[in-house]
């Protein structure tokens, strides 16, 4: 058994600790994978920590070597499924990115083709920066490291 | 040392193997982290294995491990440097979910606000759903796992 750390009002640990129904894909000691309700594309799947870890930049490292290590295998499920042409995974860190739900999860999004519900909106920018910008660009976030 | 299963022709394998330059972020004895040259947003970074596996369906529950491992760390290195507003971690598994590059990568893009480069098409499917038809879904889905 291990011990929650279970936020009052976070409806993610309220699907954890059973008081709010889910419709679960997978679960395990660590992980539990369930359908996102707004069904953005259909077998849209949510994998999450049991641990509440609001977002990217507080997951530890080792809860998130426990939660992509069982991607492959819900991904493959969702494929085996519905037969998608592909899948996108999506995760939002804080409310300019698109976060609702301030407990770390990701999203599983299958694909059906053009006007299935999900698209990235994605400007290109390389003609912005010069070789040398991003080494530079690097070497600050390298620098950065901890 | 580590034998890469190399791919001749995948640009990624070229920039593992130092054939074809980049701006490194990161690098480890499994995982690289490079900047994508299209820059997204400033600070938009690839994390990728240094194993040529294809996408999250082929990817190894090892393999993935060790990559998202580290992610947390290098998107703490992206904050820290340009302290953007959020960060959205995107993977495109499949040419119809926008993949173009056929060597597992995660991209990390730093938010700045609206019209920055990224967003998310998102079309909320709940109305079409019962909770008895996501049941199902789930279920279809879980007897799937392998």
């Amino acid at each position: 058994m291990i011990i929650l750390s279970c936020e009052e009002n976070c409806i993610f640990c309220k699907i954890v600790s059973g008081e709010i129904p889910a419709a679960k894909v997978y679960e395990d000691e660590h992980v539990l994978a369930f359908l996102d309700i707004s069904q953005v594309t259909k077998g849209h799947t949510l994998v999450i920590p049991k641990l509440h870890e609001e977002n990217i930049f507080e997951l530890k490292p080792e809860t998130a070597k426990q939660l992509f290590g069982v991607v492959p295998k819900i991904a493959n499920a969702i494929k085996e499924t519905y037969k998608p042409l592909g899948l996108n995974i999506l995760n939002n860190n804080g409310k300019d990115a698109g976060q609702a739900v301030f407990h770390y999860h990701l999203h599983l999004i299958p694909r059906y083709g053009k006007g299935d519900g999900f698209g990235a909106v994605w400007k290109d920018h390389s003609s912005q920066y010069s070789a040398d910008d991003l080494q530079l660009i690097a070497k600050e976030i390298s620098s950065s490291l901890k």
